[in-house]
Formats: structure tokens, C-alpha cells, sequence
């Protein structure tokens, strides 16, 4: 939690997901670490024979445990509602028992909206290095989860380093490092390969993993009539195996065994979108309805070992599609937390697809999405630097914030209160200090009028002092007052 | 309108206002002004006895104009569409007889989602020249009518220099200038003054204006719990005025007058909601619900005086309350075309208020609202310049482009279409050149692939070669067909 001091002598309280690098007294060091938050807690568990416990076992035999109580106090919330929305498969806890460092967190319609940023590198450009610094820079911004999609050199050294100074969940796409293994070879892969990288991951201490186990065989004829085919990069990949191999999805095939793997780490199930449409014109058609019946299958069968689920969303979506996402997904999925990537609500607009999305975000996060994978200005044109990280960001929290404002969501109209409070007070340094982004509020009020008084002013240089709306209604106010007071009726 | 060539020989047509700035075989000079392209057309027109007609009065009596051909073919749809939108009052075609330089349109809900970019000089900054040179950017980034808010110095010259050199309809608010013609003293102000004001501009050529006659002097105390008060400059002054002068709206009580002016110009009234929510927490409330009353009212007395009508709202609205705003305009005002502000879905990103408010004019433009007014990065913070104009309008296009799609308006996924096929086809060039922002587009791509063979590349930056999904998926659709031609079924 972030406490914002006004200079009223009140304090606002926002959640915060920065950890301890915006925590003055606490000293970080890449080469160590960040404290591991959890070793205590998954230390003083009893582990029960055959098989590890899932915060979906606990909450399902009414445990509490502690990672709901900080999820509890987090939200707001009662640690009953939290327990028993992850009992009903409603909501997830992604929380590896091998990532101690993490601050645990919710997913689920009834909670705040999350945002999902996505980093890694690929094999054209980035370093470790700047992945751990956008991982940092992600969180700073508001990141609940991020998502390490290195594709390129040192996949496992790369994870290593964001897994250990992460204080949010990291999720992960496990195809990608097991076609790295096999030398960028689709044919090569086999079940065999994808266990091991798995495995692999899960004793790293990886939160959540994607996994397109419902790219069916039978699926990929159905989009080839599409404008864009298939976009998701596992999709394809695993598309292209059925078809090189003349078989079934090796992943739907061993769906069981998998499961099992990740029940042993508390490993969580994002189960991914591989048919999700990458166009308008491919929204909602049947490639990614197929595949969404299937995604609800899988979220039974995984649920019933006890593992928790999420089900992965569109993609390029026009607006009036998007609550029929929301609606299918939750009837197929048994209300699964949905998490989506935007939608784009249209493709013109390359280089502001963060805004694109933010509109489809919103809405869909209003509709009951509980977790947003942002979209950064470079989507289709190139990997993310860490201006784009913010970018996506700060569209993504906004789009999160107004979807908490749409739902309803206690609390959340208290932070837009704190602020129009001090806007309308013309307390300028209140209304910088609330704002998502302070220092570009800050710089953008100062770029016309940067002197010190200006930041008591009744104006600023949108209107101008005598046409400040703000300052004429507290003249009218006063107006009105007077008046009262000398008993004539205005 | 703008032909795009593709480099698959096809043409896209794109609707554009940028009027003679971006023909290559037109010089313009900004001391001359630009051609008057409806001289000959109005010229031809018989004046009938005692008062003007108006595009509104011609549809009434099912005559079409030149203006509404123009359109009809901009928009590409049937001219009787359009004289039948505009007899109804569901559409209005600002153009003031004055104002011969403008390439017509329309607004209203059966057309596209139009924008309206604010500019004008405040009294802390910007000169003339700055603010022409503002309205051909926003013009050049599809602004399809233009606001001259100034206030500052020099209001009657910088009107005159915008409209003798702007390809799109202007709009003011004249109860800005009578303001300073009294000196900035709000109780001096006076209907006789403002009336002179309103001739003044009519007769430079004005083509809309803002006119907040329903801040009814009864409705002031309703914003008395608010948290942000009065937030419209024109509103505040009126309520201002009416306090000091224990009377009512003078707007109000000579809208007659006033309508008969705007009639022998064909000005179109945007009867302004003064009493617009500041904040989400005064969304929706008694206040601005009843002035929305009021201007159905005044609605329907200029147009039986054959005036046009649109009527402005809303300012701050979360998501869940949209809706509303647009049923209720409706309804209250006979669906005369809406023009909102935003709305904005949050008040806790100063310095992003373009994208909280295109999350929000994209779903009101969905529902109905014929016009979007952008807001800038700066909202709140000063006056935008030259970059903030074109961030306002890029993300306010998008949002007008969503609601199109949304909307199913025909034609409007053709660019769309065009987009994703360049895009699945790699033809980068194309990709950037259908962009809304070509330039940006491209420079984000560069930033990491700038050589000439990656403009033909099958890959780019953001998942590297090995994992470009479209390349996978151009590969698996060569595998299938090479087993089709084997017949082996895939
Ligand atoms: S001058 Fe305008 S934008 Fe600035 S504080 Fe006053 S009302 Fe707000
Ligand atoms: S690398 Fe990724 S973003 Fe780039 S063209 Fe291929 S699929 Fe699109």
C-alpha cells in the first residue's frame, strides 16, 4: 500500500504493486535479491502426503491461508470472500510455493482489476539487464503480474533474475523455451521437451504459465479464411506441430499428466487464447469459439486436481463484440477469471495501440474481466522499451481504475474524490501527488507556468484567470453566501 | 477525400478534412485565405423575403443543396439520406452563408462520428499565428470542425485569420468575447452586448456556437453539493451574472432574439451544458439533468424557427453511466445530435486525459453521440499546444473510428480490413502508410529494424523470426496445401 500525504494533513491510501523498490528504507540489490516475504508462511505448512497442497485445496477444506490474509487486507475485503471465491474457481492466488519473494495477490471478478505486463526479450534485441530493469519499471507503474516472454538467448538466466527481484507473480509461455531447446525447430518438439522446460520453470519458482493446450487439431481449418490467421505465437507453433506430425496437440494429450506437474508447485493455469482473433474481421468467429469450449473443459479437469485456472481472452475486438467474450466465457468456463489482452477495438491505428485497447480494456474489464494484459505503443511494430512499459501501463491502469469505477468496486471512487477534492481546492501539489503519473502532471502544469506561486493559483493556462470556471464558482459561492447571510434569496 | 496506393496496385479511400493543406497542387496563403468553395453555390440561391433560408429550412421543404450533395458523397451515402436527417433535426450541417471556405459536413448519428478539436489563445499564452497554425494541424490529424475558444487578446483577428484560412465548419462560445468587451467584469456583461457580439461573428462567418441558455437561474443551487461546482467557463459566468444580478439567464430570456439572428446566417446552435458533471462523483446528478430539460426545450423552439440544433454534454461519467446520458438526450431533446466532451471515465490521470476520455467518447459515439469534442493531455493543466493537439486528435480519431465499427457503419471496417490484409501480408510500407499516424507507425518500427530489407521481412522486433505467429502461420497454410496436393488429409 502507497499512503499519499495531503496537505490537508489526510491521507490517501492507494494499493500499490512497486514492492520494496519504492520503500525509502529498504536497500535493493540485484545480485541477492529481494526479500522472500513467503519463506515463512510455505515453511510452517504441513505437507500432506502425495501430493502438495494448492491454495485452491485449502480454500476448498475452508483453510485461510496467509497469503489470503494479506490478499484480504490488501483489497479491503473480508479473507472469507477471498477463500471462498478461490474455492469456486472464481478467482486465482497465482503464488509458486518455490516463489517465496512475491507479495501475493487476487485475480477474480469480485476483486480490483488487474494489469499484466508483458516483458522479455526476443532474439533481435534486450538484455537481462533491461529485462530486470522493465520488470522493476513495470511494478513501479502499477504491473500486478508480469509476464517474462524472452524468446531469445539466456531464457533461463533471464527468468532467474526477474524470478528473484520480483514482487509481483511472473507468468510464463513454456512453449517458447522449449522451442528454443530444440534449436527454433517446430517439428522437434515433443511432450518430452515441454515437461522438462516445465518442470524446469516450476522449481524456478514461475507463477502462472500459458498454456495453449486448446489449439485442437480439428480448430486449425477454421482459420483459414481469416485476415490474420493465427496470432498468438504458441498457437501457431502448436498448429504448425499438428500439422507437420499429422497428430493431436500434445499438450491437450498430456493435459492430465501436466496437470499434475503444476499441482505439485501451486503452479496456476493460464490457458491460453491460441486462436484469439488479430483483427476485427476475425473477432468472435468460430476458430476462437471452438477453442474457448475446450478451454472450459480443460479449467474442469485441472480444477478437479485442485489446480487453479485462469482462461486467456481476445485479441482485436470491435466494441459491440466484446460482452459476448465476457458472456461465452463465462458460461463455458464456469466463471474462470478471464484475462484478456486489451481488446484492440479497431486496427488502424499502429503505434497507439495502447490506446486502441484501452477503450476494449475498459469495457471488458467492466463487463467482469479480472485481469487486463496490457498493450504498449509498439504492438505490432517492435519490443517494448521502458518509455512503452509505461505507456501500456498507465493506459492499463487507467483502463483498470475506470473498470473498478464501472463494477462499483468499495473504495475505488475514494481515490477520484481525493482528487477532484483537490483540484477544485486548487491545491495543486495534492492534485500532482494523487495524479497516476506525477511528474508528467507536474511538468505539463509547469510548462506555461512554472513559478512557484503558480501552484496556489486560482487558474492555470487552460482558461486563464479570468475565465477559470473553478475559481468563478467559489466567487459565486461566496456570492450566494452573502446574500443568505443578508437574508435576500438568490 | 485521401487515396492511399497500395503496392498491391489497390487504392483505399480514406474521408479527410484537411481541406487544400495537404493537396500537393494547391499553394495556400495564410494572409489570402483559401479558396471559397460554396461562393458560387450560395451565391446561386434566391433569397426568399424576410429571412434567410437554412440548410434546415431547404430540407423541410425537400429541396437538396449543393452542401448536401457534397456530403453525401464525403460520406457516401444517398443525398436524400442526408436532407432527410437534417429535416428531422437528427443532423445539421453547420455552415454559415459567411463562411464560404468550408468543404461542408454533416453531424449526426446515421453519419460518421465526427471530432472537434478546441483551440484559442488564453490570456497567459499563444499568439495568432500559433493558433492558425493549431487548427491546420488538427485539420491534418481529422479534426472535422474546430473550436476558437480565445480569450485572450486580439479574439476578433485570430477568428478572422482561422476562418478565412479553415476547410472545416468553426465553432465559438460568444459569451467569451462579450466577456472581455466588459472588461472581464462578469456583472457588466448584458444581453445588448452580447447580442452585438453574436451579429459580429455571424457576420465573420461563425458556423456554430455555444450557447448556454439552459443555465437556468433555478438549477444554480442544485450544483451547491457538488464537488467541482460549475466546470463550464460559460456556465460559470452565466450563473456568476445571474447571482449578481438576482435575474435570470439573459440567454434565456431573449433565446427568441437570438434564434432570429442565428437564422439569417444559418449559424447552428450547440446549446451548451453549462451545468456538466466536473467530476465522477457529480456525474449524472439533478443539476445537469435538468438543464438537459431545458435544452430539449430551446431545441425545439429554433427549430421551428428553422435553426439547427446539437446539443453539448458531458464532461466527467464512469463507464456505467454513459448509457444514460445518451438515452436521456434522446428522449429530452428529440434526437438532435448529441456533442459530447469526452466523456472522461476518471479523474485520477492528469496529463492522460485523452485516454480516459477515449474510453469514454468511444462508447458514447457507440451509442449515439454524432460529435466527439477531444480533449488534449493537457485537460486541467494548460493550454495544449501543437503536440497535445495532435495526441487529442489521434486518440479522439480512434475513438470516432471504434464507435464507426461498433456502430456497423457501412464501410467504415473496409480501412480495418486494409490494415490487417497489408499486415498479415508483411507489406510494411502499406502498414504504415493505412495508419492513422504513418509516421509514428513507421519510426517505431525502424527504431529497431531500421534497414531497408526489414520493410519486406516476414518478422519484426516484438517476437523475433522464430516466433513471428503471421510467419508460422503462412508456413502451416503452405504445409496443408502441399499434404492437400498429396492427399493427405491434414
Ligand atoms: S483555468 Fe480551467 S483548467 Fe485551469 S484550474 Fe481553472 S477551470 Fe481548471
Ligand atoms: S514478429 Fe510478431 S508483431 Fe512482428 S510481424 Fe510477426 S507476429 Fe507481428
Amino acid at each position: 500500500m502507497r499512503e499519499v500525504l495531503l496537505s490537508t494533513g489526510d491521507r490517501v491510501v492507494l494499493y500499490d504493486t512497486s514492492g520494496p523498490y519504492t520503500d525509502p528504507e529498504v536497500e535493493t540489490d540485484v545480485r541477492a535479491g529481494i526479500a522472500k516475504l513467503r519463506e515463512p508462511w510455505i515453511a510452517a505448512r504441513p505437507r500432506r502426503t502425495g501430493s502438495q497442497d494448492t491454495q485452491l485445496s485449502f480454500a476448498r477444506r475452508g483453510e485461510i491461508t496467509a497469503e489470503m490474509e494479506f490478499i484480504a487486507l490488501r483489497e479491503g475485503v473480508p479473507v472469507e470472500k477471498v477463500r471462498d471465491e478461490v474455492a469456486a474457481g472464481r478467482a486465482v492466488i497465482p503464488a509458486n510455493v518455490r516463489h517465496p519473494e512475491i507479495e501475493p495477490m487476487v485475480i477474480g471478478e469480485a476483486f480490483l482489476v488487474k494489469v499484466n505486463a508483458n516483458i522479455g526479450n526476443s532474439a533481435v534485441t534486450s538484455s537481462i539487464e533491461q529485462e530486470v530493469e522493465k520488470m522493476v519499471w513495470a511494478t513501479r507503474w502499477g504491473a500486478d503480474t508480469i509476464m517474462d516472454l524472452s524468446t531469445g538467448r539466456d531464457i533461463h538466466q533471464t527468468r532467474e533474475w526477474i524470478l528473484r527481484n520480483s514482487p509481483v507473480p511472473v507468468g510464463t509461455v513454456p512453449i517458447y523455451q522449449a522451442l528454443e531447446k530444440v534449436g527454433g525447430k517446430v517439428q522437434d518438439l515433443s511432450w518430452e521437451v515441454y515437461r522438462d522446460t516445465v518442470l524446469e520453470q516450476c522449481e524456478q519458482g514461475v507463477d502462472y504459465m500459458t498454456v495453449h493446450a486448446g489449439v485442437r487439431r480439428d480448430y486449425v481449418p477454421l482459420t483459414a479464411r481469416r485476415k490474420t490467421g493465427i496470432v498468438s505465437r504458441g498457437g501457431s507453433i502448436l498448429a504448425a506441430w499438428m500439422i507437420a506430425h499429422g497428430r493431436e496437440n500434445f499438450l491437450y494429450d498430456h493435459f492430465g499428466e501436466l496437470t499434475a506437474i503444476l499441482r505439485e508447485y501451486d503452479v496456476t493455469y493460464s490457458l491460453g487464447d491460441g486462436l484469439r482473433p488479430g483483427s476485427i474481421y476475425d473477432a468472435n468467429d468460430e476458430a476462437q469459439l471452438a477453442e474457448l469450449k475446450t478451454l472450459g473443459e480443460l479449467g474442469r479437469i485441472a480444477r478437479e486436481q485442485d489446480v487453479q485456472v485462469m482462461i486467456e481472452g481476445p485479441g482485436h475486438v470491435p466494441m459491440h463484440k466484446i460482452r459476448e467474450n465476457v458472456e461465452l466465457q463465462k458460461q463455458l468456463c464456469d466463471d474462470a477469471p478471464f484475462y484478456t489482452l486489451g481488446p484492440l477495438t479497431t486496427d488502424i491505428a499502429p503505434g497507439y495501440d495502447h490506446i486502441t485497447s484501452a477503450i476494449g480494456a475498459a469495457m471488458i474489464g467492466w463487463y467482469g474481466t479480472a485481469m487486463l494484459c496490457y498493450v504498449t505503443p509498439k504492438e505490432h511494430l517492435g519490443l517494448p522499451d521502458l518509455e512503452d512499459v509505461k505507456q501500456g501501463m498507465i493506459a492499463y491502469k487507467i483502463a483498470a481504475h475506470a473498470a473498478d469505477l464501472a463494477k462499483g468496486h468499495p473504495g475505488a471512487q475514494a481515490w477520484d474524490d481525493a482528487l477532484s477534492d483537490a483540484r477544485f481546492e486548487f491545491r495543486w501539489e495534492d492534485q500532482f501527488n494523487l495524479a497516476l503519473d506525477p511528474q508528467t502532471a507536474r511538468s505539463f502544469h509547469d510548462e506555461t507556468l512554472p513559478a512557484e506561486p503558480a501552484k496556489q493559483a486560482h487558474f492555470c493556462s487552460m482558461c486563464g484567470p479570468h475565465f477559470c470556471s473553478m475559481r468563478i464558482t467559489h466567487e459565486l459561492r461566496r456570492m450566494n453566501d452573502a446574500e443568505d447571510a443578508a437574508g435576500v434569496v438568490g
